[in-house]
């Protein structure tokens, strides 16, 4: 197979800083686009896989799946798009598209494994796939999304992740005028998840551990804000909510948010992989009919849906633009939370 | 208030056996129900409830939640009951009947307390309610069921707790034809929701620890059985579940379960109260958005319901009748899980 190769940043070792590296992209195939990236956003999975936290990374990696860019070649079957066309691409580049998850527009639940955007299994090529830190991408059309063209095009290139992630249990559970809705996590997720579920109409609050985010919570959203270590104000929450969406990536405990829950409501986590400990109470979730659930981004009918309502409303996520050659002190950043709300990556910057 | 003192059976303290007690009920107001007790189902929670395993029980306890009987007097407003009719009553027998859950028929979720059937706060004579190990009981006639006059009655009983804490979430998660449902664990509700889910249309299994119990499996409703301690079977089970019911009332590992849920699916606990211990791993609930949810028997509307439709498709408990005065030696035997399914207590020897 016909290969270009172009300029990206990845790394070798979970331990190496990210640099230049050189990847090769396939030649469009009948139904694929190439995207020259404008921009790519930066998700806590870049930063995770890049230094192999959950395991399994392959190396080199290159990460990115908040990608936005101009369409610079389309193959010779594809009918959505047109050369020229501003495009996005998320987490997933191919899925199976025949398994009943995939039939029924949930690819990011295919039973016979969907491909991540990077570190996925190349189908193409062999070996793994690279993500959107680098010059060009190659997509099936299937899987790339058509982007507002009355937004800034760098603050939507978050929406292709944190954005689906939140807005696709939004949506699940029927979040809409009268719901009330909690967001624990002020971070690239759960600011998206306040601007989302105000837009759609529901009460919204955000559980903080700290006052000091009160202003800027209620600036992206929510209607009212709880202070999650004071005992009055928690108290003060019990069976409130319809939905919760969890964004905290680390570990914690959710038997107190179980509590604000009304009866029948859901708290869905968004970003947290691993075991609940301290352990979860069943008393509260029987007495109430409540559940704990998790969600996993979107698919692709669901992205392009969330893309066009932030088009209608004129939402995109709040960034930080920065340059390549900064990513591995931008992840550093991250660590500390140094980031109002998100990094978004130039990739002009990348040429040069 | 006025009072009539009934021949009831209860305990004095934790310890103690249960044995002939006499307690009183209210002369009926104007809309309550006078009901002469004919069976009685025995249920782990009035064994618990005796022996104050969940802490907060008051004495003397009378257990007894599913209650069967001839009514024998009414109050001069109630309309929907005469004398002579069959009743039956189950876990409530009063809510506030003003909040948003009384108002959508969920009375067991009521947010000011429900009231139930023993153990709960008496609003009339003050103190607390006895319940049906005893010769009458007075309710009002909104926590009454009309019981299908084409079934054996002492078998209807286990219906009024087992039937419905099954039947609730069975409707709520929407079973119906083409479903696949899961039961964990074969006893009083166990066994009852084999017959109603496989009456709903579903394809059943039920999970069992040893292979014992399948061909009683099979009789009782179940298509599959799938041997949990057997690794080959429970992997060939991966992602089939649309729902699984978790009737086991102990502590034990939930997570080999929840990979046997199908993308989207739920696993909905109704027997167990306490913490979920090994820590439950968000990981297969994120990547198939599966949920863990809590289910607490079911509303008087949806009980209602729930006996027509058992009358509709003949569908009654398995049960074993006991004398009044060997209900020490059957919650021995329950402990020991000795009884298929659910002992019923043929009231006439209580007047022995």
């Amino acid at each position: 197979m016909n290969t270009t190769q172009v300029k990206a940043f990845g790394t070798e070792s979970a331990e190496a800083d990210l640099k230049e590296v050189n990847i090769n992209r396939r030649e469009v195939l009948a139904k694929d686009i190439e995207i020259e990236i404008l921009y790519c956003g930066v998700c806590h999975s870049d930063l995770h896989t890049a230094r192999n936290d959950w395991g399994g990374t392959m190396y080199p990696a290159v990460p990115g799946h908040e990608i936005v860019g101009r369409i610079s070649k389309i193959g010779s079957d594809v009918t959505k798009f047109k050369v020229g066309d501003l495009a996005g691409v998320g987490c997933l580049v191919d899925s199976c598209q025949t398994c009943d998850s995939c039939k029924n527009d949930l690819e990011q639940y295919c039973s016979n494994g969907w491909v991540g955007t990077y570190n996925g299994q190349d189908k193409h090529l062999g070996g793994h796939t690279f993500g959107g830190y680098s010059e060009k991408v190659v997509v099936d059309e299937n899987f790339v999304l058509k982007v507002p063209t009355n937004l800034d095009l760098a603050a939507v290139a978050p929406l292709l992740c944190a954005g689906i992630t939140t807005w696709s249990p939004l949506r699940h559970w029927k979040v809409g005028k009268g719901s009330k809705v909690a967001v624990v996590g002020l971070g690239g997720l759960g600011h998206m998840a306040l601007k989302l579920a105000n837009a759609l109409g529901a009460e919204v609050t955000l559980f903080s551990r700290t006052p000091d985010k009160i202003q800027d919570a209620k600036d992206l959203g929510a209607h009212n804000v709880v202070i999650s270590t004071d005992q009055d104000q928690m108290k003060a929450a019990t069976g409130k909510f319809d939905l919760i969406i969890d964004t905290v990536p680390s570990i914690h405990d959710i038997n107190p948010y179980i509590n604000t829950l009304n009866y029948s409501g859901t708290l869905v986590l968004v970003g947290y992989l691993g075991p609940l400990d301290p352990f979860l109470n069943t008393v509260p979730m029987i007495m109430g009919r409540k559940s704990v659930a998790g969600s996993l981004i979107g698919g692709i009918a669901e992205t392009q849906e969330m893309l066009d309502f932030c088009g209608e409303h004129n939402i995109v996520s709040e960034i930080e633009i920065i340059r390549m050659h900064n990513i591995n002190e931008s992840y550093e950043r991250m660590l500390k939370s140094d980031v109002k709300y998100r990094f978004v990556i130039d990739m002009e910057s990348l040429k040069s």
